[in-house]
């Protein structure tokens, strides 16, 4: 008997289907919508999210929650049963006033940072954060109250369920400590290299048909999904049918390429989550640290491969027309310049951390309330000086105004991209020491034996299991390591 | 006091709030959707449909309904009032089941139905049709229970409200009185002319470059909505972002056009429906009757007019690269060129109520279950050698079996296509005798007047007005009459 663990799947699969509208029409939002479509789209979005808020805190939850756990229960089951439980604690609490008061927050905000961020007007963003900032410290207090963690942690839940901020400072001093060297040995080093641009434009039709291409030859799978273009590339829609988006500039084509296999690592990973449940949160993707783990597994262990880059330049030189221009370009070197700089999103992978481990320090004290949205700025620039050994003083524009998670309340999500680094570098390690010769096998061309090790470790697992034992199983035993990350970092810019 | 009335309206808010996010999957559906996408895609409809539902046909609603008739309501939330009213009446006697099981019946009928005419296969069609048949007609006596009228008028009150059978039979045996001698009369006289057709064929992005620039001078608000390309065209979207599609083909640039302009018809009442009480009942367009008399406004009166196409013919020798041939070209004569036929949505506008009727006088049968589906292909080419003296004898592909209405359950639509093209003859009748030398106005390119016309007595009025009310405000006192249509007939073709 498992009556009442099949009424909350029930629930679920509303839930379900009701969260596939909210994907198509944010997807749409992005992409397609017009221009004063938004205000009817935001209606319908907050109904469908109310609707979604109301199955899953509805009043007999709690009971019916209580009740599974005592039913016939298998493993996946009972996976599931953690997850529907999961997602009740981080939303039962929240009154739904709160919930839609930060939303109208946020909205605001990040609405009028469109305009501050190019003005550099960080006292018109401060007044509307402020209130950003109060929403989400409010959020936060009462879910640190429920789950018995810090504010912080409990904003953390969000995007890596599990994940606490002690082990995330442990992992971040290890960077802290060789970052800055190691950064400077490596521009050191590429100092000598004399780099030939590209100077030929691509017209973006043909970049879009190198893009599709490129990720066709990385498994996407163009019946359960598209490419398309948006001001910010990003993966959306939903799994049946995922949509990756990428930004096309004329005259810089690696940009739009390495998006779109950065995407397609996030796309493969939902075309591939599991058939059985499919439904059901067991089935979701596990966390965001792991789903960045996986469009880094593409961008960078493979997209930035030698072996790949040696693969795809005949690719990319077709496309050019065999200019012969580009017979004088080092791809490699082109594609792995490394240099500090202001801006996150266009960060290499070895000063990217830097900016994370920025943004991650001043959000823990911020939203556990030892330092002010006031305090930002000096902040920011003091850290930037520290890691990066650049100031940002009075630059708001390319310092604390340049991303859009702040204003849009997500505070605990920017640690995910240097988790899913470290994810990356550590699932290589352990794919390589299983697939012979992995290096040949990426030069080939025909990476489906790696694919089949992210599937079997990763994308089939769904969230079967906690982020923990999904590492330790596909890890020999092992937990997430930095040393992995350093050990790539330091194959790929000093072999 | 009208807190009844008010808790109506809010309940109608979620309704539209829900119904937007409908819209934009049925459209992403019919133009972006991956193949593999269609099951969750299903899915998530069903679920909105079925949130929908429950919203119009709670138990409250009857009784907010019947208390509000007592409040202190102005003319504009009385005509509110009574469209939520019927709104319910058409809803809330329907069993979900049955609904649920006739849409099945529609979706298996509809999805085979794509390949069985191509292979002309009536047998297989047959099978599933039944079912849907049977699941119309139970829905059909259900609603005439309700309403006290035949099952056919009962579901036609699904496309025009307040239409009853009778009074089409009225305006359409008037029609079949003329029309198998005009159309004769039409075909001799256009023998005489040799039409010289385009060779160069256009390329699909030049097309719709000639599109957009033609539905632009037709008042397209390209900032609330957009053009793209889909098998069948049609008008879907929201109000707010409206999104219409036609079908591009290398040597048919004029189906694309005329198709875009028709659907600009029905945009433009989208996009000028009243802002006042915009998510309620009342500021929807009055009946798709009227709604096809917009499209047919569009294409017929304005964009087949003879000044219009002196108006336009630069603009497409434009696109031709004023290529000489051009000047051979009689548009006039290539665009109402008069041509008994087989197909429907290929007719031209004298023999198209002859497909309507035919049409219509088989399913109002085949509703009141005075015929069964099995008598339908005899009675199909009866009619069709009666009204247009063609036969369909053994071609089911080109018959019956041509349209998505029936295996759609869509029974009760067909009349709106030629009520329309009445409608859309008589508003051009009036607007005439206000409008001074209208044919002048249409040659300059500027029609806001002829806009505004149509603003003031059909757009801005939403479903405020009954629509016998509504004709007669735009009519000087007149309700619906087929003179106008004969009329406009014999102005085009024999002036």
């Amino acid at each position: 008997m498992k009556n009442n663990y099949l009424r909350l799947c029930a629930i679920q699969e509303k839930i379900y289907n009701l969260n596939h509208a909210r994907c198509i029409l944010n997807w749409d939002q992005a992409t397609t919508m017009s221009v004063y479509g938004n205000n009817a789209r935001s209606q319908s979005l907050a109904e469908i999210s109310s609707s979604i808020h109301e199955l899953i805190t509805a009043k007999k939850i709690k009971k019916l929650i209580d009740s599974s756990q005592t039913e016939d229960l298998n493993e996946l089951e009972l996976a599931n049963l953690r997850e529907i439980k999961n997602e009740w604690l981080m939303t039962h609490a929240l009154p739904k006033k709160l919930i839609a008061a930060g939303h109208l927050s946020q909205l605001k905000c990040e609405f009028e940072w469109r305009k501050q961020r190019e003005k550099n007007d960080w006292k018109g963003f401060l007044k509307n954060f402020k209130n950003v900032v109060k929403h989400s410290r409010e959020e936060a207090k009462i879910l640190s109250n429920t789950l018995g963690i810090s504010p912080y942690d409990a904003l953390i839940q969000r995007y890596d369920p599990g994940l606490k901020s002690k082990e995330i400072d442990k992992l971040f001093v290890q960077i802290k400590n060789w970052l800055p060297k190691i950064t400077s040995q490596i521009c050191e080093k590429q100092k000598k290299i004399k780099l030939v641009k590209i100077r030929k434009n691509l017209d973006i039709k043909t970049q879009k048909n190198l893009c599709m291409e490129i990720i066709k030859l990385l498994g996407f799978d163009f019946d359960r999904g598209r490419l398309d273009e948006s001001i910010h590339p990003f993966c959306g829609g939903v799994k049946e049918d995922i949509r990756i988006t990428t930004r096309f500039n004329k005259n810089r084509f690696l940009h739009s390429l390495f998006a779109s296999i950065h995407e397609t690592g996030h796309a493969r990973y939902e075309q591939n989550l599991p058939r059985v449940l499919y439904n059901q949160p067991v089935s979701k993707a596990r966390s965001m640290s792991i789903h960045e783990s996986q469009s880094l597994f593409f961008e960078k262990q493979i997209g930035c491969n030698p072996s790949f880059i040696r693969r795809i330049s005949p690719i990319i030189k077709r496309y050019f027309d065999f200019d012969p221009e580009l017979d004088q370009v080092d791809f490699f070197s082109l594609i792995n310049s490394v240099q500090p700089s202001y801006i996150r999103v266009d960060a290499d992978e070895v000063t990217y951390p830097a900016h994370i481990i920025v943004r991650y320090e001043i959000e823990k004290n911020l939203i556990n309330g030892s330092i002010e949205p006031e305090d930002i700025p000096s902040l920011w620039d003091e850290k930037m000086i520290e890691y990066l050994d650049i100031s940002t003083k009075g630059n708001y524009k390319d310092g604390v105004l340049q991303d859009i998670h702040w204003p849009g309340g997500q505070f605990g999500y920017f640690p995910c991209y240097t988790l899913g680094a470290i994810y990356a570098a550590q699932w290589f390690h352990f794919a390589s020491q299983e697939i012979e010769n992995i290096d040949q096998v990426i030069f080939s061309g025909d990476l489906e034996i790696i694919f089949e090790w992210l599937n079997k470790n990763i994308w089939s697992n769904g969230s079967k299991y906690e982020t923990p034992d999904l590492t330790k199983k596909a890890c020999k035993g092992e937990i997430l390591d930095v040393k992995y990350f350093r050990n790539h970092i330091e194959n790929r810019y000093f072999m």
